[in-house]
């Protein structure tokens, strides 16, 4: 194989020519797959249906002592589920926050009580700042960047690593006092991959900020989310700032939507003991606070650590044979091409290609033509605006093993034709 | 019997010791007895036990076809089960978004957003304006000011009539520009149990505001709550406003969690569609919505309006005994005394007390020390300061039957020596 950028004018058109026609073949079979959205699979929402009925009408009473049919008990969320999170979050169960279905929606929480009460640490709430700002690795995402963009909170891209975010840049931009946040996915993170270092949790850790009420925004959605055969971890974050003298610095969340059931999981917040005072305090004036009920129907149904790792091996059973599959796709029809470079994730749900610049909206659209629909080009960065048009984010989950090899078939194939496109009009254009 | 007032200071201070040797062989008997939350009881809970187990793996799937297990649907909340609650709150389920299990969470977001963004026919966020105002029926339910309170909100305490709030004062009121919206319990008002009138809705829909945006907060969370034989129902405030040419003006609340599980039921709002629109697209932005599992389980579970009536009535007969043995007690023990007024409400949680003024403090800390727990003195009031002193708002629901029985003997006992120390320090007072 050779690079497309060796073969001659004639030799590109004709490979051209037997791509499209390829194109065409697979445009014929009226297909329609969707590997948009890390959406876990049908089988995958299987495993848990025993926690369906698993609640007997007896047994509804926490650790506590509090009817979790009832209101009252704790705002915090039932402790026994706390507890069986506490090793993930890196956080005893007294820091760490049991709440609603989504965790998306506690991040929410904390942005909009920070702009409109501040934090632990504020002078005054965010919202009275003109330039608030948060830092985002780019490309990350989606539903991150879209929180701060529905409150005007302005987001600088930083680039990834194969350790994490760009740190020596990370470091500048927390000097201004305006940048309050900052997003992070440390364990295979969305979409890229990769894994916080050490050396990279360590400086976020001890970073100097401008802002004293400097907050991260630690999404730890995949901390148990393997597909190797080797589980990774992360340096835990809550001990890396208390020991960097920062120990307001970290929000930790995660959520077992990608381990019970994605519409009705628990989310957690993890945080030092005055965050969590706060938010709690908060919490409480909102309402009756999380459905006890479910959480318990967690307890029971994920019993404790050990129940907990069996059940996302049986997960990592059904997805890893996916991201193989369209891993060997890749590299039997894009490797050394110079087409593309793409992601081995040792875990999460996600694999993130980056094409020649220019290539990336192309590459959805020639997929879309085809039947196959991806996320949309962009929407990994802030304002959904790639920069270089150039990342595309898979995500295999859903679709069936058969659907993925057909889908990794029609993406290697529309990488290829974009490519071509986009060195055609190179090669018409006046340099 | 003879008023209070009427009595010589001998047959006063005779009285006096008379109830002082009762309360002191009440506080011997060690009673444990709490009627301070308006909490449903074990008995009202095991109503919806079967809803714990009712959904089975292969029946997980709405009528739209979404897996409710997993990511996807609608933000809005399950069709059908807007469907079911439609007659209720007035409006078409496509008006309708049911959220998670809190009706008072989805008011809180109604106004952060309002503060932050503002809401449809506003300048500017509210948040903006230095002197944003709610105007709130006093006495009135607690978490509403609570809301208010926490976002430097200022709260405008207008009397209640037999009929609703006094129309001539929120009418004066309303012409401010400053005041934005109003809260209201419509059914069987919380504390105070009135049904606000067909002329008091209508005035509501079609008064002047002086804020192009100003909302009605309509809670009506006594909706199907009833306790007579007669259920009463509100005007519909959402036609009352259409007709009025004021169709954005209320947000509709209610709830499920007085109906299945407090702290596991399902909140609705109710709105205009540009209203709706405005709320589900924030909600689309903070993550995956509701817990469409728990949506269904309500469906499955309630049926259809004739389920939910029955339902209903299930609760009545736990309830209605328990209103009636307080009511029978305050009528034996309280009636032509002078000491109290009380409400006697066709339905909801409450019953409320007027004392005479400066004696509920001191009625509801002489009920705590003979073991009777009572909703704090003057919680129903802004800031919890009741100018008057005199309410106080008795919630028997969670307490069995006999508790409740001795309950209803204590209180009135308290509020009797309450008011004999008021008059009592009037007559030793230079006047």
């Amino acid at each position: 194989m050779t690079f497309l950028d060796q073969l001659d004018p004639d030799a590109l058109m004709r490979l051209q020519q037997t791509l499209l026609a390829e194109h065409s073949a697979l445009k014929a079979r009226g297909l329609r797959l969707n590997i948009a959205r890390g959406k876990p699979s049908r089988e995958q929402l299987d495993l848990s249906n025993a926690m369906l009925s698993i609640l007997r009408a007896d047994d509804c009473v926490t650790a506590a002592g509090d009817d979790a049919r009832n209101y009252g008990g704790d705002h915090q969320g039932v402790f026994e589920l706390r507890e069986l999170f506490s090793p993930l979050l890196g956080a005893p169960p007294e820091q760490i926050v049991a709440g609603g279905n989504s965790s998306l929606s506690m991040m929410h929480d904390v942005i909009t009580w920070a702009l409109l009460k501040g934090i632990p640490g504020s002078t005054e709430p965010w919202s009275r700042l003109r330039d608030l700002t948060f830092i985002c690795p780019a490309p990350g995402y989606e539903l991150h960047h879209k929180i701060c963009e529905e409150f005007g909170i302005h987001l600088l891209p930083v680039p990834v690593t194969p350790d994490g975010p760009d740190m020596d840049i990370v470091e500048m931009l927390t000097a201004d006092q305006n940048v309050k946040g900052m997003w992070c996915v440390p364990t295979y993170a969305n979409p890229t991959g990769e894994i916080y270092s050490q050396d990279v949790v360590a400086r976020l850790a001890a970073m100097k900020t401008g802002a004293s009420d400097f907050r991260l925004f630690w999404d730890d959605a995949y901390v148990v989310h393997h597909l190797g055969d080797k589980p990774h971890s992360t340096t835990k974050i809550l001990d890396a700032c208390l020991r960097a003298g920062n120990p307001d610095r970290p929000f930790v969340f995660s959520s077992t939507s990608k381990i019970t059931f994605a519409g009705a999981g628990v989310g957690f917040l993890a945080a030092s003991a005055a965050n969590v005072a706060w938010y709690v305090d908060r919490v409480r004036r909102r309402g009756p606070g999380p459905d006890k009920l479910n959480q318990l129907r967690h307890v029971r149904f994920l019993k404790d650590a050990d129940g907990l790792r069996r059940h996302m091996e049986a997960h990592r059973a059904i997805l890893a044979p996916k991201f193989a599959t369209l891993l060997q796709a890749f590299e039997h029809r894009l490797k050394d091409r110079g087409v593309a470079q793409w992601s081995c994730p040792e875990g999460g749900y996600f694999i993130s290609i980056e094409t020649r610049a220019g290539a990336a909206r192309r590459t959805v659209a020639l997929a879309q033509e085809a039947g196959v629909t991806l996320t949309t080009a962009g929407s990994t960065w802030p304002h959904g605006n790639d920069p270089k048009d150039s990342n595309i984010r898979i995500a295999p989950s859903f679709a069936s093993i058969e659907d993925v090899e057909v889908a990794a078939e029609v993406i290697a194939l529309s990488i290829l034709l974009a490519a071509i496109e986009v060195l055609g009009k190179k090669a018409f254009c006046p340099a």
